[in-house]
């Protein structure tokens, strides 16, 4: 493979350093020993024709690869993941089980999340009438969880009893939930969670985000206002 | 492969009929000219011991094939495309930009249009207070729409210029717009759908869908109200 170019941007605000998705690619890239490099963009590029072209909704991450331009979390990982046994087993048995629980991720634990995300956002919080669906998301997002913890059970992994792309996508989407209660009063949730992040290759991979923002961080005064915000996938 | 056996609701209230997502894995099925049999689910069924070993979270849609469990609509119609070249073409760069495309369809688009859907469910309407979360919701959606738009310009499929399971995952996604103005004021968007909703393959699946519905129609004066609700995945 050639030398993969990965979107990702030059800052964020501190609540969402450590969560941008690119952080799914890195540690992906991480697990499978692939070399990448940065391309970093701000806010005022996500608009541009030119960085449409590679993402047509103007999200992070996107990346090339081989004049291939692929973009979504998922689907990056996915891709890197059917390239590499680090992330998915070979039996064609285990990589369907391994793909149902990418999607299980993204599409089944991830929307609810990133709707309290949005209610939790609005700028001056929600106020009392909104309270009540707020509750009805974290509900919702409750029963997902304990779903995936009933799952779990006793297992240190979702498929074969080994790590791959499905867990290393369901902790990224559970890391989502780090200022609510909703994963830490869920002993087996943060225990899997944990693992996760305890991989060499999600600490390097998190790390190398981080370096990025703290090489990047607007200086005192400075006006951080046009930082994105809820754009990255 | 042996004949799949297809989770589905026995039947469900009429706004969500045509909308439930074994449509997709129906739809899947039909382009590959694959046959398969259903498996009539009750809410009642998806709290069971035995329907959460196939589906940990009492979802519809599941598939039993050859003794495997698989589950998500997306990982669903993956699996099916895979192996069928009606859905995914041969060439491994089209086969990427396919599968980027699913998880747009899944991870970018769907969510929002998901959250707007959780909102207008509110028992008894959302209040004044909450209708600005509505609000930003729908623009947080219109932008999506809009880059959609963007991207597909002239073009009337995602990916190469034919028919694949992106375009059949984004029509699904869009269709759950139906009871809004969001897609219907977007002539190109309203193009696209209406394309993928022409085709003998899901008009099979819709019917097959509907059938089973008319079929267990609950009686006049029945209680309906233990349907299932923002269940399906």
């Amino acid at each position: 493979m050639d030398k993969i170019k990965l979107s990702a941007f030059r800052w964020v605000p501190p609540f969402a350093q450590g969560l941008v998705r690119d952080l799914r690619v890195r540690w992906a890239l991480e697990e499978a020993g692939l070399p990448y490099e940065e391309r970093l963009i701000t806010p005022q590029d996500q608009k541009t024709d030119a960085y449409r072209k590679l993402q047509p909704f103007g999200q992070v991450p996107a990346v090339e690869t081989e004049g291939l331009a692929l973009f979504e979390s998922g689907a990056l990982v996915m891709h890197i993941a059917e390239q590499s046994e680090a992330l998915m087993p070979v039996d064609p048995r285990a990589r369907a089980r391994v793909k149902t629980w990418m999607f299980a991720a993204l599409n089944t634990v991830e929307p609810p999340i990133m709707m309290l995300n949005v209610i939790d956002m609005q700028p001056g919080g929600v106020a009392e009438e909104a309270a009540k669906l707020r509750e009805s998301v974290a509900e919702m997002i409750g029963g997902r969880l304990d779903s995936l913890a009933g799952f779990l059970g006793e297992r240190a992994h979702l498929v074969e009893d080994r790590f791959t792309a499905a867990d290393l996508l369901m902790t990224t989407v559970l890391r989502i939930l780090r200022t609510t209660n909703l994963v830490s009063t869920r002993p087996t949730l943060e225990a899997y969670r944990s693992r996760g992040e305890e991989r060499p290759a999600f600490r390097r991979a998190l790390a190398a985000q981080m370096t990025t923002f703290a090489a990047n961080a607007p200086r005192q005064n400075e006006d951080g206002g046009a930082a994105p915000q809820a754009r990255a996938r």
